[in-house]
């Protein structure tokens, strides 16, 4: 079976999952798209076959020749077209965040519970990436014994001067706490940011590195270290401390080569090329679910989480102090299934 | 548009490409299957759906619904069913060996020379795993100078009881062989073998591990050792000693451990974890070059020339002796185009 | 020369630095020894020749036949030795801490200053590590542009029951503190701990692991990580993050070895595996410098900064709260000179 | 006890081995010295104190304040002297080669079979080296089964225009021939050298590199790959391939930087900066062992065995075939003691 994927958004990231559902993927092909800017829009789709292009998302979503929804528009939209999603009872593949504030979530919790069954993912492609995947899976196979502290290393080669050190906690460190979440299997309960000394490279008004401390709630603490200017490379860095033991990524280099004497090999130029495979498979598993009429991956939860200790740390970056998160009590339907997160460790 | 593909051959390296085809890459579909029992091809294409059944390899390449041809059956069957694509003017992909004899590989040469076009690949994937193309790269562009001597390694945990001495020669060292020639860009001129202290974990008959040494055309010597019986797991080794540095495969693991007095990382268990991307790779740009009416990958020439060195390495086990390898000069065909060693190159 | 040397305690470290001084290093010789148990020094003696026991410290201090001291005697007495080494014009070698109070410090601080030349070296044996002094040189070099945090792990396998939190604090990080001081070139200004997840294998007293965050007058922002029964062996991590790139100590593992399924290197098992070679170096040099009639290495004023600093986190712990260290001003003796951090450095 | 050292040349080799007595190592003077060149011995006694300068090696021998003898001159010069030691019933401690002819060597074992205790030990200073001790010792253990195959690399940044294939197969190779006997515990049969192409950073007349391959008398076949002009650092490499694993020297780098892309640590840049400690152990057992009145080391067999197996791989080189090694029946004096590859290895 094939699905019909419909996309709404198709700036960068948007183009980029069209060429992998058309060039890489098996069992999908895009039927239909949408955006802001309708042209586009068309242009993008003539250079396919057979899409349908639409002047809003809420007409996508209900194009019958849509399965299935790729949200990758603008975050402020992304409440909206879920929602829609919902209504429409086809499942949606929503890019982070699941929206940009509280009650956004809870809406959407809300729409997803009172359907009675998930039909949102939230595009956490960490959770699919091969270093992450044998980290949890030696942890949980209990290789290193209890984890105990989680050290979460974010280093960019550089950003744009638009970014804000706000930016940097809702949009880089999402990642790190999305998967220190799915790790650790265990909620964020406070969060503190650190500020060490300013990288001359970095805009003046950014807070660059900085440290962003998240106390779980089976009382691990993570440290996560955010570096966007760092010029050497896009280095992702993870390691846990377990009681007996300690898991950390490995280097990503293909070949060592020796000259001028120095061993050494490559570091990730950048996000692409670091996490290539992991969007493929996060991708592949999601289309395989919904041929399959199923779920997977990271639920409404783990968006609704994450973006809960984001505004945590913003408020925690702003005041200088501890900033505690409170979550609504965990609704029934994303406590087993396959949205949970234990049940994604146990398909590895 | 989707390539319709026909299988002959559905064994365990037939129904792994099936599954490739159907499940993991984009832009194909099996459309026919044969095998030498029937059955076996029946029960495969039960578990499909739309794909036809045929009495024989010929049926099959004749079949209008197929575009192109993978051929996984027995190796002295190869000969037959190549030169029958040929024949039929479909993309074949052939697994390694192209044909089992020199005189065989050398009419399927003229028939593909007598076509005008390449039509024939042959399935050395190394050329695709993406520490091999790493190292490529880095030579060609020039890191280490010149290359002087290569290293290759082929660590097996264990063979069947029926793999003979020849069989390591000829089934295992030829991916070194083949690699050899890719990476250095040169044929093999001669080849001698020498016999270490044994294993006591193979058969008596074994000579594990054995070394087998390549001259070859640019004077670079290849040291392949060949162990299969190693136990510790699937270990495929490689360097390149240049004029002014080394380049050598970095190990495979995705994390590193540290627990009872040692830090240390996973070797690959076999072959399919070690090359399980670059059979997906390897397929994925055939498909893509039948789609677009081309030929790639190593070609038929290819597979002459390891065929020949396999010869060559038989020979000089036997009589203890060094033994050259006289090959045919290499057609134009050859000598250009996308079945090309060096452009295969140019594309990573 | 032979550099004549009383040994003050003679318990396991002393004896240590008695092995050292006399089967392994150049140029000294052990001529007096002391100790609270006069036994134990006697017995000390007698393994050697011509090596005088004294009843007191301050006796063995006048002997005409000591040239220089080695203070290694409990915490508490080392204000006493080594006020009476400065008062007799003996260089000494203290072994940290310098002394236990902030009143004892400044008193030592007072003596030398007032003596008008250096006569005190502390037993921070971790600046004469060859990875340590790597890590100084890449950085004083500008390999990764101005320091911005520094990871400093400190893993013990295990520590006895009678170990305090307030111990971990005094004792192991103590030697976290000093080389970042000596790294960063820079003081400590502020200290704060925190708390994670405890392990399982700890006393129930004791905050195992542990974190402590060092503010560095250079803003730079050090986190230390003590996690002190952590099984797998005695694990020394440093990592400082630099503006355009990163330093890390090194894996100490002399063979790689392969087996079972991994490969791996062993780890060290104490702190003598991991740091015999620094003690050794650490004498070599104070030996030396006494030779030629100077002083040399971490100095009175290294000490006194590591006390203020190990007092200000343990008061952190207690209350919670970040603590913040008020030195004196740094008296002219120290800002240049064979004792000053910078200068130590020039030496590698 | 301290052993007055007399040294025999005092050239590079001997100045360095004068510095390691004088300023490194514990329990030894240098008592006399004599060169070819008597105005450099008087120069270099001139910058000790305490050093009586001898006219010949013969007169430095008998000097009663001579308690151990250091033969560091032109290596036919080796001999004479060692003979002279011997009859003198002292200690010798004798550079590569023990003698440049097997007659020299074997008039050597008889002269010391005849005093009936070992005086002579042999420089071969890799067996001192922590990394290869550690591959030993796991190997001993049993870690991965028996030995089959020994890599041993030898490059070397540059050589002098002054040095000949042959050169290099005495003066490079007889470490590695040495360190081969000592770890796989057995003696080398036959010899056999390889060709690969050219670096063109060598003399016209030089064969570089090459490949020394010795089949061992327990079979096991080792890969000796000289390249001494390979330009990017003094690299040893070092790997036994054994029945169900590996072992191989690690890396020696003390800090791994990041920076511009790549991740790296540093290559040693020459023999002293990768084996100085080597030979400041390598010396202190073996004034460790004279102090105590007894031998230790690599004997004037393993001097022997290395000299004729040198002489096989030049006869190999000249005649593109095979050589083999004949030996004389092994003394009891080197079967067992201090001077035996076994006891070494026990001490570790």
């Amino acid at each position: 079976m094939t699905v019909n994927v419909g996309v709404i958004g198709v700036g960068m990231i948007g183009q980029d999952h069209i060429r992998r559902l058309t060039h890489v993927l098996s069992g999908a092909r895009v039927s239909a798209v949408t955006d802001a800017d309708l042209e586009r829009a068309q242009s993008v789709a003539d250079g396919l076959s057979g899409v349908t292009v639409h002047k809003t998302g809420q007409d996508l979503i209900e194009d019958p020749d849509v399965d299935a929804v790729v949200v990758a528009s603008w975050g402020p939209t992304h409440e909206e077209f879920v929602l829609a999603g919902i209504a429409a009872g086809k499942q949606v593949f929503c890019e982070k965040p699941l929206a940009t504030t509280r009650e956004a979530c809870e809406r959407i919790l809300d729409a997803e519970v009172a359907a009675g069954r998930r039909m949102v993912m939230v595009g956490f492609m960490r959770r699919y990436d091969e270093g992450y995947r044998a980290m949890k899976e030696a942890l949980t196979a209990g290789a290193i014994g209890a984890p105990l502290i989680y050290y979460s290393g974010h280093r960019n080669p550089s950003v744009p001067p638009s970014v804000t050190t706000e930016g940097i906690l809702v949009d880089t460190c999402v990642h790190d706490i999305d998967v220190s979440r799915w790790l650790l299997d265990s909620e964020v309960v406070s969060t503190q940011v650190f500020s060490p000394r300013r990288t001359s490279h970095a805009a003046d008004v950014l807070q660059d590195p900085l440290l962003l401390m998240l106390t779980m709630s089976n009382d691990v603490i993570v440290n996560v270290e955010a570096a966007v200017n760092i010029a050497y490379g896009y280095d992702i860095r993870g390691e846990v401390l377990g009681e007996t033991g300690t898991i950390e990524l490995a280097e990503s280099a293909k070949v060592v080569v020796k000259r001028e004497g120095q061993f050494g090999g490559r570091v990730p130029a950048d996000w692409r090329e670091r996490f290539i495979r992991a969007y493929d498979v996060e991708f592949q598993e999601w289309l395989d679910a919904v041929a399959a009429g199923n779920s997977t991956g990271p639920s409404a939860w783990d968006g609704y989480a994450a973006t809960l200790a984001c505004d945590a740390a913003t408020e925690a970056y702003r005041t200088g102090a501890p900033a505690s998160v409170t979550m609504r009590d965990k609704p029934d339907l994303y406590l087993t299934g396959s949205g949970d997160a234990a049940s994604v460790t146990g398909t590895d």
